[in-house]
Parts: C-alpha cells; structure tokens; sequence
C-alpha cells in the first residue's frame, strides 16, 4: 500500500469514526443493517467541518512519520469535536486514557455513545479529548494559542487549522501578526491551515468568496509564503496536499537552519467541500459542498426509513470492513500511527505533561524598607519590576510578559535591564528597549497578549498579563473560556495542573488622569468573580511589600486565574514585608497602629486608593471626633467569603474578630459596590456593611476630585461613620462639609488639589490622642 | 495664498491650539514671554498622534470645499483630544456649541485651559467634541464605526483615521473585512487613513515597520486601492497629501458612478514623523519622529526655564501673528472653512441630528393566540420574527440586522420573506437568501456587528444585533464604551438622543444543547447592570407574546441599551398580548391561574427556561402538599429596584404586594443568582430571597439535565420552597427526590428526558385542587 493510499485509508477510518459519533448508539461496526434503535435520540454534533479536519490530521501523520517532526495540532473551527476523538482513538491515546473506550467492539460502540450523550463527551476538542490544548467552542484565538505553545519551544511544529468563518473574527484577523514574533532560533513553528469550506453556520465566509489571487497578496503582505490546495477529487488531493505540507516541512527546515531575520513563514490555503464525502444530495436538496452539511445532514434517520438507508450507504461508502477488525484499527492503519510521545493526540505539550518549572528569585531584595507606615512614598509596581527583571534573569527560557505596550507606562522598567520588547520588523536607531531576541510581549492586542499567554502557560510556562483595567474587559470572554477549560482540567484525574495565569491590572479606575471616562472600568472583579471559586482569585494589594507577598503567591500557584490590581503611582506604604505576608494569609487584617480598641465603627478597605481614603478617614475621625474606629484592610477578596463557597474563605469567627458582629462597617471599595455585598451576603453583621465604590462617575480630574465624584473620599467616608453610628460628632461633620466645599472650589480654579490634600500627613495616625 | 498655502497655515492654527491645550492656562496668544504661571500645573494629554490629525484635517477641508463633499471624520487613534477640538474652534462649531468658548481671546483661553482641566474637558474626542460620534479612548473600533455610519447614506464619505497602534487590535485587524459589505448602490464611502508614525505607545507598531510593499499587498488582497504618501517634509507632504486625496476622491466618485459589484475602494497610507513639527530634541535626547513624542515633549516647562523656552519658540514656530487675530482665525485661514452643514466638527450625521424615524408595525398579527396558559407551544423568536419582517418592510432604508450568522438558527428567518444576508463576495448556486443588496448584516465577528449597529444608530438608525448568549462577552468592553457614550450624550444639551441599542440574547446558556459547558455564561447581564441606570434595561420575556411586548418597546425608546434574553425553541406560553403588555408596565407580575391567595411561599422566576421550571413547581406543590403558592414572573429586571436607584424601578408597596414582606420567596433565576441579590437588595423582605440560578456546572446534555445540574429545576425549587417554609410535605418530598433519582438514570441510560418530563402537562395549573 502507497503512503497515501495508507492516508486514504486512515482519513476513511477517522471519518467513518466521525459519523458513528454523530448517529450510532449501536451496531458500531455495521454488522447489521442501521435500525432505528441503533440511533441516538437526540442527534447532536457538526459534520461540516469534520471531514477536512480528518484530511489534515491524516496527512500530518504522514509528515510526522516521514520526518521524525514533533507536532501539536490545534483545531480551530468550532465544533470539530468528533474529528480529534476519531483520530485519538485511531492512535491509541484515547484507549489509554480511557481504558473503557478501547480497540473493542465494545470500546467502539462505547466511543459512538459518549458523543454530545448526557454524562458523554462533549462537541468540540475540550479538556477531555487527549491532546487537546485549545477547545474552539468560541471561535478566534487558535491561533494565538498555537504561537504561545511554539514560544521558547524551538524543536516543536504546531499546525493550526483556522476555519474560514473563524478567520472573519477579529481576533484571529489580529492573529496573523503574531508572524513578526516568533524568532527562529529559539521559538518553535506555527503552520497554519487556513480550511474554507465557504460556509459559516448558514452564511458565506468572506475568506472564502476571496479569490486565490487576493488571498495571496494578502498572505504575502502580512509575511506569509502561502502554499494552496484546493478541490474535492480525493486522489488529486491527497497529491496536493501531500506536496504542500512536503514544500512546508522543507521551508521550515531551512528557516531553522539559517534563522533570518524576518523569515516568510509557510502558510497552507486549504479549500475543501463543506461535508466533504457525506452525502451527496438529502431530500431532493444538494448537502455536500453546501451550508447543508454544517451540522446533522440527515436529521431524520429515526424517523424515515430512506433517511437510514442513506445513513447506511454513507458510513457504508468508507468500507469499514477494511479498516476495522474485532481488535481495533486494521494493521495498515497502524502504520501511519506514529511514535507514542510523536502522537498528536498524546502531544505532552498539548496536555501540560511538559512543565517547566519557574526558578523564584527572593523578594526581599524588591522589598521596600517600611520605617514607619505612611511616612514615606513608593510605587508597589516599581518594586514588583525589580522582582521580575529577577525572575527573567533566573528563568530565561520560560517566562515572559504580556502587555499592550505598558510595561513601561506601568512602571515594570526594571525588567529591560536584562531583556527587551520583542522587536516586530527591523530596530530602528530611536528603538529603546527593543530587540529581535526581547521577551517582552507587547502587542496592541490583549486578545493577543491573552491568546500567546494562554498557549504559554498551558504548554507548561509561565507569564504575566499586565494591562489597563478598564480595557482587560477586552478578553471578558477568552478568560471565560480559560476559567472554564482550567475548572475542568482539575476533574479530568489524567491532566495535570498547568501553570496559573496571572493578571496585573495597575492603569487603574482610579487614576486615569490623562484619560478620564472612558478608561474607568473596575468590572473585571465582578466579572471574574462569577466563575468557579477554586479557579479564581482577586487580590488587591494596597502597597509595595503586599503587592510582592501576592506575586510570590500568585507564581507558586498551580492551576488559577489571578487578579491583582495594584498602584503604579507613588503612594504611602502600610506593611513591612513579614507584616504584608501575614496579612495575605488570612486574606485581610487591622491596621493596628490607627485602630482603636473596642470600635464604634469599622472603617474596611480594599485598594491601594481606597486604602488612603480610609487611613485619612480614621485620622480624621480620630482628630475630630470621639467615635472609636477600627481600619481593615483587604487583599485577597475572596477571604470575604466563608469557607464552604471558596476555599480561600475565612471562617465566620476570623471575619467576625475583624468587622464585629455589629458595629457598622463603612467599606471603601476599588470597585462596584455590589462585589462587595455579594462575597459577604452569608456573613453575620452583613446588613451592617456600607460600601463606597466606583458610582461610573468621572472625568479627566484629579485623582482625589475622582473620589469626591464617587463618594469614596476621606470626607464622605469620615460622614458616613457618623450616620451609620448615629453618633453625635459636630465637629467632624462640620470639618468634612467645609473641605468638600473648599475642595470643590479649590480643584475647579487651579487644576490641582487644595494644599491641605496634596500635603497630607499619612505618618500621624492620632492626631488629638 | 495658493490652496496648499492655506491648509499649511490651518494646519499651523490647529497645531498651535493643540500645543496651547495641552500646556497653556494663560497667555493663549503669546503677547508676553511665557511666564511658569501660564502653565497649568498638571501636564496632561498627548501631542504625538495630534500633528497626524490635524494635517488630515486641513486637507479634507481643502477637499470638502473643492468639491463640495459631505464628509464625517473619525478620528481613530488615542489621545488625539486636541486636535478635533482645536478643528473645532477654527471652524466656528465650538463657538456656537460652547459660547463662552468663542473666538476671542478669552474664549481661547478658555478653549487651552479647559483641557484635561477638572470639570473641564477629556483628552479624546468625547461626546462633548462637536461633529464627533467616536471617542477613541479604547482603540480598535473606528473603521467599524465608519462603516455603519456609512450604510444606507449614500452621499456621505466617511474619512477614518487610523493609528498604527490601533491597526495592532484585533478589532480593527478584523475592520478591514468591511470593505466586502459596502454596497455603491445605496451606502456611503468610506475613505480609510492608515497613520503610521512609528510607535504605539514606547514600542515600535507591526504595521509601522511593515514595507511599503507589504503593505500594498496586504490591501491589495483585502480589496483596497492603496495610495501612499510618506515624508516629513511639510511642503512635499502638502502636495503628496492633496494629490492623494484628489486620487481617492476621483475613485470614490468613479465608484459612486458605475456601482461595480466588487470595487476597489482606495485607502491612504500616510506615514508621518511621530510629534511632527514638535521638539526636536529635549534634553539631548531625540523627540520628533520617536516614541518620546508619544504625551508631553516637554514635562518640565513649570520648573526649567530652558523646557519654558523651548515651549515658546516651539509655539511661536507656527507663527500665531499670522494665524489668528483678537477676534478669531484670520481671514485667509476662515477661506478653509466649509459650508456650516458641511464642516466636519458640526457634522449632523455624527451628532446624531439626523434621526430617521423608524415606523413600527403593529405586533398584533405577530402575537401568539392564547388559549390557556401553557396548553400550546410556540417559539418566541420566530413570532418576532414575522414582525422584524414587517419592520423591515416599512423602513427599507434605516434598520438592520447584525448577527455573527444566527439569524436563521435563531429562528429569525421570516425575516428572508423580504430581504436577505448581505453577500461578502459573489453569490453562489448554493447560497440561500444571500444577495448583494441584502440587508442582515452577517459576519462572524461580533466587534463587527457591535462596531457596524454604533455607527448606524449613532446616525440615526436602527437595528437590532442577536447573538449568542455566552459569547457576547466578546463585546463586553465596547459595550461599556458605547454605554459611557449614551449616559454622557444625556448630559449634553446640544446632543439630541440617538436610537436605542437593543441585543437579543437568544441561544441561552439553558439551551446549549449541541454545544455544552464552553457555551454557558449568562453574565452579560451582571455586566450590564454596573452601568448607569439611566441607560441600560434587561428583559428577560418568558414567552412569545412577552417577547413582542419588550421589542415594541425598546424600538419605541431612545438613548438606551437594551438587552433581551428570549428563546427560541418551542415552549408553553403563558401571556396573551395584552396581559403581557400590563406585565411589561409593572416589570413584574402573578401567574393568577397557579397562584393561591395568601401564600406560605411565593415561587419567582425570570427568563423562559426557568419560568417553565417554577411553574412545574407550582403545580407539583399544589399537587403533593398544602402548601399555598404564588407564582411571580419577572420580565423587567431593572423593574426589581427600588425607584430611587433605577428609573424603571416599582415602589416597595408594589413589591411588597407580589413578593410579599414576610414569606419565604424561592427565585429561580436565568442566570447567575448574585445578580438578583444585588438588584433587591435594599428591599423589604430580602433576607427570605433564595436565588437558583447557574452555577457555572455544565455539560452537552438534555436542557432538562441543565437544570437539574444547577438546582434550578422543578423539583430542587420545590424541595427548597420546603426548606424554607419548614412545612411538613413528606409526599412532596419524596416525590420530589424520587424524581431525581429516577432522572439521573434515565438520562444517562438513554440520551434523553424520562416521560414525564417529555410529556409534563404545563395546561393543568392545579392537580387535586
């Protein structure tokens, strides 16, 4: 048997394989003829794109073996599910991770049943498909994942299939430039196959109405050098698509080897029939080759006698008795299997089974030199960037930063002291910090930056996204999807834990000086919030040395979503080093040195912003009145919770010692208010709790006159303490109404706080006691 | 003065404003030697991108007057504030928005120091720019913005202006597309400027570094004309730059002619020294044409008097003494100001003065003919979609409809009675309802469809985008834009309201039966309800007729998003038309058919899956306990606060008279519960709320199974309204728990519901009653 009669044969198993997933309940291997207890009862699943997935993986096997490469494929097109499960069965890694869906007949019928079935698998390649690294039930980030497996993995070839109605998305269109990244003497390949089969659901795809010309040119121009296949004779493509990935694997091996500069990366053009080798025509209608095909193209197989038989004929035209024994795939078969780990269903990179693990360098180097609290300023996130530039100094090949051009707005400078940006086209000579070998990430795309660090960490290294708050809302829906794929690795006992990913939001609501409005968005909390609690964490470090003791934590981690919003401006720090360790590990704590004993009422905090509000807010309680107030301040949101919804919960006891059972608790907030109520809605004393937070008002202000807007400020905090104390506190209240007033005033004639804001003593924690 | 000579001195005019914007709080003409007192004390904004812009802008003026176009500018890059402003003034339109704002010379020292000032005005090109529809804070969107504005307005040209840091994003690398949905026949043009300068923010920008002929390529195979115009040279940029735009125009009025099927359009690739005419070098290092340009060239000009300097005869490099006058712009600079209809910064299509009011059919002939509650099914979506039918019908030139190609599989398909998809290319044999003129605008983008329905509402049209539930997300952070935009227009007076934005949310995360876990998430909602009440509403209609008495409603309302979240699979209806209009006007109401007065426990739902779920609680409770019930279904979400928080918001008496004040009220909620608890949370009776809702616990099983998988369903909702009266109902308990289990086989046995819940008789509200 030829190579590629052998591909033939394997790419009729895998699709033969497909169909049974769709349709078959039973009688897997056809012995009889179909019978409509033989079928599912609810047909669900995509043939469409199947059959063109199937040709790819069959002929990426041949290459495989043929040349000793070591690929990971990512399947881009949504619902391609049956496809990878036809082809991990095919290679045996479907069997070893699931000894019940074997090589038997039994195994067989097994593997028909699971498909889209209650308590089955599910219809795209999601966690629980071997192999897999990217689930593509969301449509657009194949291929930034697959550039984030190929990262600082320079023996490894990841072929990415992008279908034509995922290449309309605009993150996959922002996705070809990830070409300009990839550095040929250290970072692995990407070979995308772009498939157009020229249908989206219903729709026409514009990828695939373009003509080859066009697509050429556009290729071209982006840094491509494409190769095209195209057509629906079987023998002539299997010959065509063969060559391509032949001419692909050769130019691979050249860029490789001589390492240019600005290397033409291969790239296949691939135009298939939508349902390519279903049938033909259903119901008088044509199917193959049409939007038709896309999900079940004969519904009625139960029901209608012709709709079976027709059922039959197709799975029948595969000749299944060529391809299967009572054992498993037919022995030519088998000789297109490749080597164990070569498997791409068994990809160790794909599966997280490649760790490598992150060398952390001490923070106490970064850490700053606490004297007394609030005596002097410091920016947490410049001390961080001492912290990172170590880390990238111990760990050279497997971590890297991911930013929309902030890593030096957000003051993490530091880490060009041993690396660079990566350099996207030539350095030019006004170029600072940029170099064709920098392992900073920034792109003006956080889909990109989201899209390479997902693929990064999920193949086993590490990174950090660190962005403008309000804009990560950008990626809302590709964290969603990570959340999900990340929750249900923890259940799936053959997958190990990859690797956290970890956000630093620092360009924060509440100090977009420059930019006003529209850059004021504390909504990612709640967002992230929402998903599984053994997932995600949220972390507000109100200072340098905390925002170090959460970044140790957050790359010890395994497995999580981390959130840390943290200042990048000069602010007065609280805790030492020990003190900010111990504080992260219950999740809050008092601020001891401006707390009294026995409160009236509890002034709680989380934020670096909020913090100073309520710091002052005591002083100015403390100053101006006899209310006792207690300061509590919180880094790690979801210590607010109990114990039995999130496992970072604290008991009910711990939350009591902090915010009593019932004294009023004022709560200064980074965020929307309802986060708040919602993680301490189960809490004693909860109807006690008053939250002050972002209210969606702003412009481009000072950064107090942005309290002021939202009610967050020491004023209107030092005068909600007295309402919700009913104390009697003329002075205080009289004091707070009287700077309102002049601040107002003040901000709007000069531009900048009044002196007494600007000048504020953090350091004199009781005036008057 | 020769043309050229007059857009030179305009360009100069603008420069000079926006240089005095960023720096000036004082001496705006320069009649004394700058003095540290005229500078503001907080250097805010960004002077890189500005020069770009107003080159752009003096010579589309040149272009406006010289042939008489309509044109719109969108200014696409960030932190370009100044110069759309500056154009602004020159042109007289800031004059007549903002009085005090006028040409006199203290109305331009108004103009310089309320930018970035507190209560003064934002650094973009906010809703308080005149002639401005587009802010540009978040990057990405303008090209899809351009587009919408530019459907169904024939004479207008859209000019788009986009940054090369902007081109990086996603969104925008997916804008391009657009090109393919222009129809010559019936749409306006939109001419894109492609600006390179170099640098996003302090790294270099893919685009900027890609060639000339990559780059021509690249828009070749997109379907672009490319013109390029590159150099620093004022005097041989004017003539490249005039010499293009004539080219483009020519081509564009070529195109307008002869309506080819498949034009190409031309777009400007302009490359230009990043701060052109700026510093050339501030304290020895490189400043003009390099990423320090990017904000404030000179930070130091308050406190070195050499930065001073330098400010000044940068200033005074434009020559002000030829370039304005006490009263104003000289007169030689006014001969470049359009028409006023036609000057760009007062365009009444970008401020919306162009309100194409939509004629709504009636939606009686839609409606679902009520027998009794629950005796028949019907799918919500396919009776609205005979109305959008109609809709279409009498406003073949001002609505749309955007879907990311769901329009069919979302049941909306009697919409194809009357027109059709909008094709990207050729149409084929097999295509169906694909045609070059139709008007539902598919693409698998959903920043496309969002982008594309701002611009066309935001002039004065309407439309309605549907899409996927879960994957709506994807627009999360243009949405919160796009809210920020609608609540600021409202706080403008000169800013008449725009047409409401309304989403349909239909293939829900309870109804992912194809497609499992990966497409589950209905927090779109908690996204939402974080903004500002006065803008945002959400509709969860339980049934066909509710459905149709919310989408008369949000077509009929201006300035607002809307958001429905409907199905569209066959379900019991509950409401006949008019009962469902008086549920829309209260947002809330009783089921009175399976309600009991005086209940021990009040059953509450919102969203149709759970509506089902409640009302088969009902009838279970009623059927196997004593235990009296109401049932409360709730359309309008926002309906749940209080008046004082939200507009829409009912009285606490009328709470109180459906939810009671002292009875347990078990809620069974579309999506994720906290959202519920936040939205009553001041209100009497809370603390006896116990939301069901999605717990984030999914798979590719029966929309049944869902329920039960997130306790949402019938029996877990009467199991809890058990719980939380403490009665006493063994014979509903055990039935309740009986059916679980029994249901936990069944379904994995089979693959699908037991009979019971198949068969379950939603028309008998009151078994043994």
């Amino acid at each position: 048997m030829t190579d590629l009669q052998t591909v033939d044969a394997w790419w009729r198993a895998a699709n033969y394989l497909s169909v049974g997933q769709i349709y078959l309940m039973d009688n897997p291997l056809l012995r009889d003829s179909l019978r409509p207890e033989h079928i599912k009862p609810r047909l669900l699943g995509h043939w469409g794109t199947t059959p063109g997935l199937n040709f790819v993986h069959a002929h990426l096997n041949r290459l495989i073996r043929a040349r000793e490469m070591q690929m990971l494929t990512i399947t881009g097109p949504g619902h391609g599910g049956p496809a990878p499960v036809a082809n991990a069965w095919l290679e045996g890694s479907y069997p070893e991770r699931y000894p019940d869906v074997d090589w038997s007949e039994a195994g067989m019928r097994r593997l028909f049943r699971q498909f889209s079935f209650p308590g089955g698998v599910p219809s795209h390649a999601a966690p629980e498909t071997p192999g897999s690294m990217h689930e593509g039930g969301e449509l657009g980030y194949s291929l930034a994942h697959a550039h984030g497996a190929a990262f600082d993995t320079p023996d490894l070839t990841v072929a990415c299939v992008i279908g034509d109605g995922e290449a309309e998305t605009g993150p996959l269109a922002g996705s070809w430039q990830s070409v300009h990244f990839v550095d040929p003497r250290r970072d692995g390949a990407v070979l995308p196959i772009l498939h157009l089969n020229g249908w989206k659901i219903a729709g026409p795809t514009v990828l695939a109405r373009m003509s080859d010309d066009a697509l050429d040119a556009f290729f071209r121009g982006m840094g491509y050098a494409p190769l095209h296949v195209g057509g629906s004779d079987p023998v002539q493509m299997h010959r065509d698509m063969a060559a391509a990935l032949d001419a692909a694997a050769d130019r691979l091996a050249e860029i490789r080897r001589e390492a240019p500069a600005a290397p033409r990366w291969p790239i296949i053009v691939l135009r298939s029939p939508k349902g390519w080798t279903g049938p033909d025509r259903v119901d008088g209608k044509k199917v193959e080759g049409t939007f038709r095909a896309h999900q079940v193209p004969l519904p009625g197989v139960r029901e209608e006698a012709d709709h079976l038989a027709q059922l039959e004929r197709w799975m029948r035209s595969y000749r299944p008795e060529e391809l299967f024994t009572e054992a498993g795939p037919a022995k030519h078969l088998r000789a297109l299997i490749p080597a164990p780990e070569a498997r791409m269903t068994a990809s160790p990179h794909a599966e997280g089974h490649r760790l490598c693990p992150l060398e952390l360098p001490p923070v106490e180097p970064s850490a700053f030199g606490m004297i007394r609290p609030g005596a002097e300023l410091a920016g947490a996130t410049g001390h961080l960037g001492t912290w990172l530039r170590e880390l990238f100094r111990r760990n050279p090949d497997r971590f890297r930063l991911f930013a929309p051009d902030e890593t030096k707005s957000n003051r993490l400078d530091a880490v060009f002291e041993v690396t660079a940006r990566r350099a996207p086209g030539p350095v030019g000579p006004e170029d600072e910090d940029v170099a064709l070998d920098g392992r900073v990430m920034e792109v003006l795309s956080e889909h990109l930056c989201q899209g390479w660090m997902e693929g990064y960490t999920l193949t086993g290294r590490h990174g950090l996204f660190t962005s403008y708050e309000a804009f990560i809302h950008i990626v809302d829906s590709m964290f969603n999807q990570h959340a999900k794929w990340l929750r249900t690795i923890r259940r799936i006992d053959w997958r190990p834990e990859v690797p956290s990913f970890t956000y630093l939001l620092t360009s924060h609501v509440w100090r977009q000086d420059h930019n006003g409005f529209s850059h004021q968005d504390p909504g990612f909390l709640d967002h992230v919030a929402n998903k599984k609690a053994e997932v995600v964490r949220l972390y507000l470090p109100p200072d340098a040395n905390s925002l170090l003791a959460v970044a140790e934590r957050c790359f010890s981690d395994m497995g999580r979503i981390n959130v840390i919003v943290a200042g990048k401006q000069p602010e007065p720090q609280w805790l030492s080093l020990a003190a900010a360790r111990a504080h992260l590990d219950l999740g809050f704590g008092t601020f001891d040195w401006i707390s009294d004993a026995a409160p009236d009422v509890v002034l709680a905090c989380a934020g670096d912003v909020p913090t100073l509000e309520a710091v002052a807010a005591a002083q100015l309680i403390r100053t101006h009145s006899d209310l006792r107030v207690r300061l509590v301040n919180v880094v790690d949101l979801m210590a607010l919770q109990d114990p039995e919804r999130h496992e970072a919960g604290t008991p009910n006891s711990a939350f009591a010692a902090a915010f009593t059972t019932d004294r009023p608790v004022v709560f200064a907030f980074h965020g929307y208010p309802g986060l708040i109520h919602r993680l301490t809605y189960r809490r004693p004393n909860h109807d006690n709790f008053h939250v002050h937070g972002y209210q969606e008002e702003g412009t481009t202000t000072t950064p107090f006159d942005m309290t002021v807007m939202n009610r967050l400020d020491r004023y209107h905090l030092a005068l909600a303490a007295v309402k919700w104390t009913g104390a009697d506190a003329p002075d205080l209240m009289r004091h707070c109404r009287e700077a309102l007033e002049r601040h107002r005033d003040h901000v709007r004639a000069h531009g900048e706080d009044m002196p007494e804001i600007r000048d504020w003593d953090w350091s004199v924690p009781a005036f008057g006691r």
